[in-house]
């Protein structure tokens, strides 16, 4: 009965339902993640994906691609949902629900997005109701096989993440609760995303192709086509095959009651999460250093005292890529010892090669303790003088017990959005996602933004992209050299 | 260094390498899933699938449905991939690899005709080395995995053939070893299928979905996307996510050496191949009363003893559509009964739930013993008069010790291709496919067998296929009436 239970309490959700800090969950959610899909087109993986798949299989432009932002940068909403979720996610820089670490934003606003742009006249009231729908599908679902499902390896933002995008586009589409169902059947059976591909382009392919399935899987069953009503919970269904542990009915009798959208938090650093509260200390280390007249040029060696996980997941110890750099906790105590800070801009295969950086990271020496909480860490540095630097982070910026406030995370808003469109262009942004409550046409959101060069093209702006990336790491290494 | 195994084994196959056999196995398959596929598309799936995603995501058409056989049906390669794997397997009439139960032509197939009639100038050798590829890929890593991967409920045909499909695709685009691996990586992540979507239209949108899947994920690493080089045998990586068993190294060391393709074997009945025995023994029972002079209309119960499995999987008691249909045995055996046959049009919606059919179909019992082999079965009806009439199927027609003539092959092809192309094209189409070895552009296969109708619109066409459908019905309803 799990899948008729999700499906009717999606079904007869409405705004009203809504306490006021449920909506605001949502709208810094999804202009956190819309933020990291505008930031993350520069990776290299959303436009591979983008180039590999719309000249060939484009079909009639209805739906933008976040990060290029005009007009003239549409495609279908089936290759939109599937590049928009790759870039929100490819920086790792997105949001988190720390008790089944699903980033629960990207598979459903990227498949949300991009069917309310192609569709047209979906309000922003609607458009929040579906989006908290598919939320909260994806994350009960996530909490039910947590953690078996996740520890033999697959990627739970991805799996679920089909599931919720087909919850939600089916409420936006208005399907009938048995509809809704089937829906859920076509996205259950694409299990996407196993950790091994972390590190990789691949890992945010998930994010893309979890969207678009679930999009399909909405489309489709709106068109007829059958699956299963009880896709979820039958033997041979969803949460049987994917774990040998599944509480769905508890999970979701809880729907309504207690809402998971409230658990969300939002990332400080680009990285896996599990590394950040390392990543923390080492930027506390390195102001108490300096405040000390200490040079980072003197460290001999770094100690790095984390909870298990974080070696589990962020355990590279010689990354060669930006995306590798992301699961690197070595990488993520060096760059925040040496720059003080740890942006996308630190997370480039430049930057993970750089000799400098390379060096430092090799005197980073890791132990695990399983007393030390997930939000917690203990650096310390030891320095040529004999000098010891020793910082602890009880509880990191960016947990529950410790969010970003909201000027840090319009901070991050336009230190991504600003990048590609301009100060200006980006606060009209960051003001248009404040107000998608009471929008009367969510679709027409990029077009708010897109300003004055509306009219320029895809491949202009991809020129506009290098001349970035050029200053951006010119600048970066300078401020190595400085440090050092 | 099992993706690399099976990678580097890829890239340098020859068609050289393949025996004459192996050749024969490889252009069966192809004809043998292509009649599927033309005859399958009558079924509602495909044509929702391609309804529902071409007219507003289909780019530049390049690849032809194959049930619809004429140039204004081609639509992009990814949805042709899509719609015509759909439409090769809705009938559950394609072919199966009795060891895995893998249909394993399906997801190559189609993923393969998609990119080679947009790709252009692949000729039949280079064409047949990249299918040959796929299947032994997709089936090595099925039987790596066997029985657990499939006892947990997934539906192996699918959870290979994305991989098979990646190979193969890679294998015709002239990927190198590491690209290769990156694609299968990519293929890997996306695990789709589970049994609780036997019986509706989501079974063979997993075959369409995979298809597609794998053909992205050759797309994509061709243009730099990238995943793993050891997306399978890693410890989070497929073999081990999606099993509790895997034995893949062994099993891709015997790559070229022994050929699964020699393994498959073709479906005499479109349904779940384990009640094939059942309906074998069903018309055979049908032929020996009619032969004495008894009516079928005299059954007063009937008992099929058959193995374990056959309940398992084809265990439905009171199917209610065409679909369902083919997941019951106490159909197979009725219609075997009362048709003296098991065709396509006696899965139809209509013949399920004729009362006649029903009638019969509640009077069959269903005894399992595990003495029984799966290919075997024990059929026996009791008539009014006290007449027992039993028959014994020892190795069900299809299966490895009794496989189907060249004549039955060709026939099972005609029957479905004729009542799209009529006769006269179907038999061009035959002879097409069989000599598809020699062709220079295999990509032009669909527009060989295309004939006059070429210029007929899809519209004119579904039509047909409507008119098709009420004389076809009309003769099998006769048919019951003139056995009663």
């Amino acid at each position: 009965m799990a899948t008729q239970e999700l499906a009717t309490w999606s079904v007869n959700l409405q705004y009203a339902n809504f306490t006021a800090p449920v909506i605001a969950a949502a709208v810094t959610s999804l202009y956190n993640w819309a933020g990291c899909a505008i930031g993350g087109y520069q990776q290299t993986a959303p436009s591979i994906a983008l180039n590999a798949t719309s000249p060939h299989f484009g079909g009639p432009p209805t739906s933008s691609i976040l990060g290029l932002a005009n007009n003239s940068a549409q495609t279908d909403a089936q290759i939109a949902a599937f590049v928009n979720g790759i870039a929100g996610h490819v920086d790792d820089y997105d949001d988190t629900h720390l008790a089944t670490i699903i980033h629960p934003t990207g598979t459903v606003a990227a498949a949300l997005f991009a069917v309310a742009e192609w569709k047209g006249g979906i309000n922003g009231s609607d458009f929040i109701t579906a989006f908290v729908a598919g939320v909260e599908a994806e994350l009960k679902l996530g909490l039910s096989v947590w953690p078996q499902h996740y520890d033999v390896g697959w990627h739970d933002t991805s799996t679920t993440g089909s599931i919720g995008a087909a919850v939600a586009v089916s409420k936006l589409l208005g399907l009938d609760i048995p509809t809704t169902q089937q829906a859920i059947g076509i996205a259950a059976t694409q299990v996407i995303g196993m950790q091994e591909f972390f590190g990789s382009d691949t890992k945010s392919f998930h994010i893309g192709r979890a969207a678009q399935g679930g999009m399909i899987g909405a489309l489709l069953a709106q068109n007829g086509f059958t699956s299963s009503l009880q896709g979820l919970e039958a033997q041979f269904g969803w949460v049987h095959v994917v774990s040998t542990r599944e509480n769905v009915t508890a999970e979701f009798d809880t729907l309504g009651k207690s809402w998971e959208i409230l658990q969300n938090t939002f990332k400080p650093y680009p990285c896996g999460i599990v590394m950040h509260p390392s990543i923390e200390g080492a930027i506390e280390v390195q102001s108490a250093a300096l405040g000390k007249g200490l040079s980072i040029s003197d460290i001999t060696s770094v100690n790095a005292r984390v909870n298990p996980e974080t070696l589990v997941l962020t355990g590279q110890t010689d990354p060669e890529t930006g995306l590798e750099g992301k699961f690197s906790v070595y990488h993520g105590v060096a760059v925040g010892l040496l720059f003080g800070e740890a942006t996308p801009s630190q997370f480039t295969d430049a930057v993970v090669t750089n000799s400098t950086v390379v060096g430092l990271r090799k005197l980073v020496n890791v132990t695990t303790d399983s007393t030390v909480r997930e939000d917690e860490a203990y650096i310390s540095a030891l320095f040529k003088d004999g000098t010891n630097v020793t910082q602890h982070i009880d509880h990191v910026i960016g947990s529950l017990d410790n969010p970003l406030s909201t000027d840090q995370l319009k901070a991050k808003f336009m230190g991504q959005a600003s990048l590609v469109l301009g100060d200006a262009r980006a606060e009209k942004a960051y003001e248009a996602f404040l107000d998608i409550g009471n929008m009367s046409d969510v679709g027409t959101i990029v077009q708010l933004f897109s300003g004055a060069n509306a009219s320029g093209t895809s491949g202009a702006l991809g020129l506009d992209f290098k001349v970035i990336d050029v200053v951006v790491m010119a600048v970066v290494l300078g401020l190595v050299a400085l440090l050092l």
